[in-house]
Parts: C-alpha cells; sequence; structure tokens
C-alpha cells in the first residue's frame, strides 16, 4: 500500500486535528516529471477537471465555429459554476439558439451554490433547473456538439458520437488508453487516467504549439476562455476563479469533485494535476494554492493564496478556531 | 510518521475513488486494549463526541436533581441535534425554567440541519437562533450547572467553575492529565486526550459499576437517557440515531466532528473510540456501524448497518454512481 505525503492540515489551537493525504505531479506536455509528490501513477477519476479535455470536440469539430460560440460560451464549457445569473443566463440563451429546451439538458437539477440564486428561486417558489447544475455549460456544449454531428438526444450514454468524441480526445491528450468510467455527478461518463495522464494533458493545454490541426485553436481557445473569465468558471468567493485571477492571467486552474485541482501554466509550460486521497477539497484548494505559490504565480502573502493556504477556520459566534493549512513540504525547496 | 490503516472506501463504478484512513481502539473500563487499528496513543479532540462526559458534572453535582432534570434532558445535554421542533422546544422550555433566556446561551446561532425546522424559518422570514444550534441541551446543562454553582454567565470561559468541573471529570473518565484544549464550533472549551483514553472513558461509561459515589448514579442515567432517547441525540436520518435504535438498547454510540465516533457498550462492558485522520464523517459512519456489526450488536444485513457500511451514492439524476462502503479489514476475524 502506498503512503501518499501529508498536503493539507487541519488545525485547532495547537493540536494537528486532521489532516490530508495526498499525489501530486507537475510535468512537461512530453511526459517528463518535474517534481512529484506521492503516486502519479495512481488512477483516478479527473471528474470536472477534465472539463476543458471534454469541451475540444466541440471546438475541434467546428461545432463551436458553426454555432457562433464566443470566448465565454468556452469558459461556460470548461465551468463547474455557483448557479447565478452570470452562469444560467448565457447557458439558457445558449440552449435557446440550438433550437433546444432546458429539458433536452441531462445534467438533471441541482440547488445553485450561489446564495442570490438561491434567494430568488425560494422568493418565487421555483425548483431548481437542470440549467442551475454546475455542469450545465458543459452540457451545453454537449448538445451543441451532438447536433452537429446530427446524433440523439441521450448524449451522456458512453456509446453516444459525443462521449466516443470526449474518449478519443481525452485519451489522446493524456497519452493513455482510458481503463473505464464512471458515472459524474452529472450523469456524464467520467474516464479514469493516472494522475500523471492528467498532468501530461494540461501540460498539453498550456503548450497548444505542440498540438496538431484544429486541436490547437481548440485549446488555445479554452485556455484563454478560463483565463479570460475567471468569475464563470466558478463564480464569487470560489478557489479557482480566486486564484486564476490572482495569477493575472499566467494560470488557468480547475477544480473536480473528491480532491482533484489540475492547473495549466502557458508561460511554464507545465501542467499540474494533484488528487487528494480522501477526496476533500478544502485540502486540494490549500494544496493548488501552494504550489502555484511554489511556480512563483503567486506571492505566498497574497489575499487569494493566503485565504487557501492558511484558512481560518471561524465557529458559529465568530471566533477564530484554528486553521486549514498547506503543508509545508509543498513550499520548501 | 505513522500510516493508519483504510477504514473506508469510496467506490464510483470499479475504481476505488477515495478512501479514508483512521484509527480505532476497543477497550475495557480497566484500559485492557482488546482490538486496535492504526495508533490508540493519537492525540485527538473527541469535539461533540464527549458531551456525555461534558455532561457528568450537571447530574453529579447534584444540579439535574436540583432542577427536576428527567430522562430527556439528560440525552439533550448529550446531543449534537438537528435543531428540530423536538430538540428545540424542551430546550426552550429547560431554560425558561431556569428563569433565564436564549440569550444567556453562549453557543452561537446555527441554521437546523432539520429541513422542517428550516423550512418554517425561512417561511417566517426569522433566522436561526442559539436554541438550533446542535449543541444547545449541552449549554443549556452549562448554564443549569453555572447557576447551581453560583458562577458568573461566561461558562465557555475555561477557567469558569462549569469548564473547571467538566475537565476534572474528562480527565477522571479519560485517566489522563489533558494536554490542552481547542475552541470547539459551539465555543466551549474541548479538552483533547489520546483515542484510546477517549474509549476507557467510554468503556467506564459502559460499566457504572466501575465508578464511584454520584458519578455511578449519573454515568448510568446518560447512558440510559441515551439509549432511551435515540432521536433527541441527533435525529431524522442521523447515524447515531439509527445506529442507537437498531442496535436496541445495547448500545449508546455519538459522533463528533472531524470524524471522531464513539460507542458504550454495557453488556460487552467495552468501549469504542475511532478518528478518522481526514475528519470526514461519512467514514467515520461507516467504521463505527462496522464495528457495531464486528461485536454483534447488529446484523450485517440490518438497513441500518447497510445504510452507513454500503451507502449507495446516487447522483443528480437519481442514477447510483457508486458506494461508500467500509474497509472489510475493521469485520474480518
Amino acid at each position: 500500500m502506498t503512503n501518499p505525503p501529508v498536503l493539507a492540515e487541519v488545525w485547532r489551537g495547537d493540536l494537528l486535528e486532521s489532516q490530508h493525504r495526498g499525489h501530486a505531479v507537475i510535468v512537461t506536455a512530453s511526459g517528463d516529471i518535474v517534481e512529484q509528490w506521492g503516486d502519479p501513477a495512481k488512477l483516478i477519476y479527473p471528474r470536472s477537471s477534465a472539463k476543458m479535455l471534454q469541451a475540444l470536440p466541440l471546438l475541434e469539430s467546428g461545432a463551436a465555429q458553426a454555432n457562433r460560440l464566443e470566448s465565454h460560451h468556452h469558459a461556460l464549457a470548461c465551468a463547474s459554476h455557483n448557479g447565478a445569473e452570470i452562469h444560467t443566463a448565457p447557458v439558457a440563451e445558449w440552449i435557446s439558439a440550438l433550437g433546444l429546451r432546458e429539458s433536452d439538458l441531462r445534467c438533471g437539477p441541482q440547488v445553485p451554490d450561489d446564495a442570490p440564486a438561491r434567494h430568488a428561486l425560494r422568493a418565487q417558489g421555483t425548483p431548481p433547473c437542470q440549467l442551475h447544475n454546475n455542469c450545465s455549460g458543459k452540457h451545453a456544449g454537449f448538445l451543441t456538439l451532438g447536433q452537429h454531428l446530427g446524433a440523439g438526444p441521450e448524449y451522456n450514454d458512453p456509446e453516444h458520437p459525443v462521449q466516443a468524441a470526449v474518449r478519443a480526445a481525452f485519451e489522446d491528450m493524456t497519452g493513455e488508453i482510458s481503463p473505464g468510467y464512471g458515472i459524474d455527478g452529472c450523469s456524464a461518463p467520467n474516464f479514469s487516467c493516472t494522475l500523471k495522464g492528467l498532468a501530461v494533458a494540461m501540460a498539453k493545454m498550456a503548450t497548444p504549439e505542440s498540438l496538431q490541426g484544429s486541436r490547437r485553436a481548440a485549446a488555445e481557445a479554452l485556455v484563454q476562455a478560463m483565463i479570460a473569465h475567471p468569475l464563470l468558471v466558478a463564480g464569487e468567493g470560489r478557489a479557482c476563479s480566486e486564484l486564476m485571477a490572482a495569477c493575472g492571467g499566467r494560470a488557468a486552474v480547475k477544480t473536480g469533485a473528491e480532491g482533484v485541482f489540475v492547473a495549466i501554466l502557458p508561460e511554464h509550460k507545465l501542467g499540474i494535476a494533484l488528487k487528494i486521497e480522501d477526496g476533500t477539497t478544502r485540502a486540494s484548494e490549500a494544496a493548488m494554492a501552494a504550489l502555484l505559490v511554489r511556480l512563483g504565480l503567486l506571492e505566498r502573502d497574497h489575499p487569494a493564496a493566503e485565504r487557501r493556504m492558511k484558512r481560518p477556520v471561524m465557529n458559529r459566534r465568530d471566533i477564530l478556531t484554528g486553521h486549514i493549512r498547506a503543508a509545508e513540504l509543498l513550499l520548501s525547496p
């Protein structure tokens, strides 16, 4: 049994109350490992951290261009969003422009994380719909690609042309034959790969010049869209949005459920992937912030870095009880 | 660095997506270890799993009797409740009978976990109050003891006579001098101890005949109250309530934040304490259910056991995507 190192710590008073182990790897597009913690060969589900890979066929196929999708659509296709008005309104418009309806989505409804959106639904007595699902942009992309391919409505079927195209792009970018898939929270298949494979895919996204044909432009457009629209990729108060904004265009980062986080670093021509063994987001966010600091993309004392790397834990009377911290080993040489 | 064993697994499809390591120990009241996983000497905060120990001085001092507290009050003093009407109404009455008000509590407000209570507050446009705090019963107990002792209102102060009495009982039951405390979510001090110390305290609760004087009756009354009122100790759908009900009076169990769970087993004259290293409740619940099965308190196929030991994970379209499972090592001989 491998014993991955502790990447994040939870302190209460002067006692280490809980700790989170994990695997992390920094690689080049050609697969050279620059740094590693734990086991880069660990087989994982990337979950939502793979959304920019799942969006590649949308652009490569010409479907995006044929439907005049713009940068903000690309960002939404890569998003795990809060279901705020800024997310749901453009997705609704997008689906409508396809001549389709909310009921054509296959992601399921979700109570939005965005508080104003949640309060508005409550005030209206309206249940959340599929547009509020954090993956609705990705699914709008799937609908767009499916329509462009003349394929049927059940685009989540792993044998559907949309998912076949996603799998092909995913395997090509990771450089691995995926051994299988799980069903994601939004019902799309989520193909497994090694942590290193995921990091390599991110390094390739970071270096579109290493890619051929239509993929080069697709990768470039998606990364630029994420960087240009940090709030569309996640939302107010979210790690992805805050870290991307803080990096000032030098990094595209994306969280995934169960403790996954990736980074695309065009200047460095590197990709990062990390997985917290126990699947906890508080730890994956702390670890990713620390790696961005390690690579010089963020000052350690930048509020966006500090907020994740030494996050205060307040109790119900707003008393500071402790901190969630990135492990020092992610910062030390 | 110790590497505790995996106690719970999270599967998606046929891939182990996440896993939770932890420490667990089963002991007698005299401190003999019957079984152990990981490190029984691990220093932890028991968090809410120590509530029955924090309630001992309330009964031992005569404060409970002087205020005619009954079994349901005792159960509420040990509770991490859902803030349902069945919890908040008797706590409100209790505080009122002391001649005190909700504002005399020092636990802070909390949005209730109980859905009907939450909806009722929303419909009324009323914010949650301190009665909804999952610890309000414990704090009503603190107020009662404080009043009985003629002490001041700031009963969360670690030097306050209430907390001095709690600390003395805690140290006596664990058989350890606590090296310190953290501030809990409800602002009370939470004294640290080893995992084994916590288990020993539970074994002593399980064998009141091993205790002297007023402590004997206090321990017996608290354990009987927990067993008699499983729904008061937690609430509808909660692991503590379901597992206690399923054990049919043969076990009192209690969860604590950051992955702690304890059991008091009067028939077996044993105590259990476990701590998930990463602090995750889905794992502590699975592990505790498995240990109750291991000790013959619960059939493996009992719905209450299965629901925690092989908990289905459903997605937003109600498709089964995987399971949260107790590790087999907790069940194998």
